[in-house]
């Protein structure tokens, strides 16, 4: 059934095109998080070499950004200890940005001694969220990042920031629009030149989803936003089409829908690459990833981590084979 | 987690009322075919008893139409042989449709002595999907229909009917607007007072469904317009989102997902019911659904089957029991 897929997105693609002039973007940057919000997930330990593939397999495929680790303290987060490794040893493709989390100051200098040359931040909307996830109110995590801010400056360093619990927190529950732009302005203020609005426990739907991006794009223009749907409820590409067309132009996505969701064990985590760009392809927006090779890197981490991949899109290309 | 969900659901369905108030219908009927085209597509043969409990679970959540059976020969559905000892069974609560598919004069008749009120016809928008499915033309199928029409008229018993294929064929795979347009009107003129546009393989997208829905307005009207979205390839929910956004008020689901895909063994099935009421919920729009007691009817069906819900929010609410 799969190969008459792409006879019906040529003409998708064809129909919907007054629909993508009107109102929706005409290209979006897809920023895949797999094999670092994916995998920092995932219990089953992963090493690096298959850390290292994945990366590699996802660098032939057009996507843009690969967010490939992170530089936190192995304490905190055992299956990223091999960041310098991961670092070192991955194929740079020229034109692909590699971004790696960096929580704090020390994460940064390691990141950039490993080689980094684009970093991320990860704030939260919720109080108690920020707490627990990161061990400081909202504020005081603002001071650090302003640290990581100043040093990349002077490197020269372009920072993503990531805002968490966009649409709700497993603690707090509710979590206001306000709130959220209140940290999406400060930390466009640092110096971030896109803001990742996450909605971590994948509880949003269109409605919150729209009325949240609202509040935002009153204070800060929607050329630096983008969306990070998890999957939690089934919601995420539903949360995309709209924030689409709200005029959302970067998407987050994991290949395969690596990570799970930590704060319910046996639910589903980040929306899957695979299903994004099947529907922006239907949609008519350009991504410039080719599907055929996003599938077959999700097949490789699914194999690897021998389980079901979370992607739809792969289980009907793999149908009776899983 | 789950118990935040109700919290944040009263603060969406507030935040979105001018939205809904502008683009998107107040209500919205589901239309429950999991007893019918879920069940008839499991391979775990499921006892009539269980059959009769899962109807009698979903009539309890408010639910307004439940397609309870299909009035087919055992020789074809095997699953479907104890139609009239379901019909039979079950308790109607005053209130709920009970439907039951009927493909031809025979079967409409015996569902009408089984105590049928309502029925459906199953035609589709593919040529070859139609001969390998009900083994005749698309207009072999409409005279076909134009008895079970007549009968039904006759009896003043409603008829409901499906269009297959709307947005791709398993066998010629893109399927034209204008001849989904071209089968619904037919539907349609024989009396059927709904038309149910089904994405039987799960391939459309909120581009393609939009094109097809945008054909078939203009031919008839919205308000007699239902969607069937199948989440094959992930893009069920999207595609309902959009075609809210163009005035369907009739969705089609299958509580926890029930069904599969016959074209992609593996693949996921029929949108789950609990995912639509929750982006429904999300979006202010009223269903009248009572989400935990559709849950519960869910997680029933589930453990009877023994796997893993399809429905994201019941995986969401059983967390680490699964």
């Amino acid at each position: 059934m799969y190969s008459t897929v792409h006879r019906l997105l040529r003409i998708n693609t064809h129909r919907v095109r007054h629909l993508s002039a009107s109102c929706l973007p005409e290209k979006v940057k897809i920023v895949e998080v797999g094999p670092r919000d994916g995998l920092q997930n995932e219990k089953t330990p992963v090493p690096t070499e298959v850390k290292v593939q994945l990366i590699n397999k996802l660098s032939e495929t057009g996507l843009p950004v690969i967010e490939t680790t992170s530089f936190v303290s192995p304490k905190w987060v055992p299956q990223m200890a091999d960041h310098v490794t991961v670092m070192r040893r991955i194929n740079r493709v020229p034109g692909v940005i590699y971004p790696v989390l960096t929580p704090n100051l020390l994460g940064f200098q390691s990141a950039v001694e490993a080689g980094a040359t684009e970093v991320s931040i990860f704030g939260a909307a919720s109080e108690t969220f920020s707490k627990k996830n990161i061990n400081c109110t909202i504020d005081e995590s603002v001071e650090r990042f302003r640290e990581v801010c100043e040093a990349a400056a002077e490197r020269k360093i372009p920072v993503r920031a990531y805002v968490s619990c966009v649409l709700g927190c497993p603690y707090e529950g509710a979590v206001s629009p306000k709130a959220v732009a209140e940290v999406a302005v400060k930390l466009k203020e640092l110096g971030a030149y896109e803001i990742s609005l996450g909605d971590t426990i994948g509880v949003g739907t269109p409605g919150s989803m729209l009325a949240m991006l609202e509040e935002v794009k009153t204070r800060l223009p929607v050329s630096c936003l983008a969306v990070h749907c998890h999957d939690t409820y089934g919601q995420a590409l539903a949360n995309i089409l709209i924030a689409l067309q709200n005029g959302v132009s970067v998407v987050d996505a994991s290949v395969s829908g690596l990570g799970g969701c930590p704060y319910a064990p046996g639910a589903a985590g980040n929306v899957a690459t695979e299903d994004v760009v099947y529907m922006l392809n239907g949609l008519g927006i350009h991504t410039g990833v080719n599907l055929d090779k996003l599938l077959d890197a999700g097949q490789y981490i699914s194999e690897f981590l021998g389980r079901k991949p979370a992607s739809k899109v792969l289980q009907a290309k793999l149908g009776s084979k899983l």
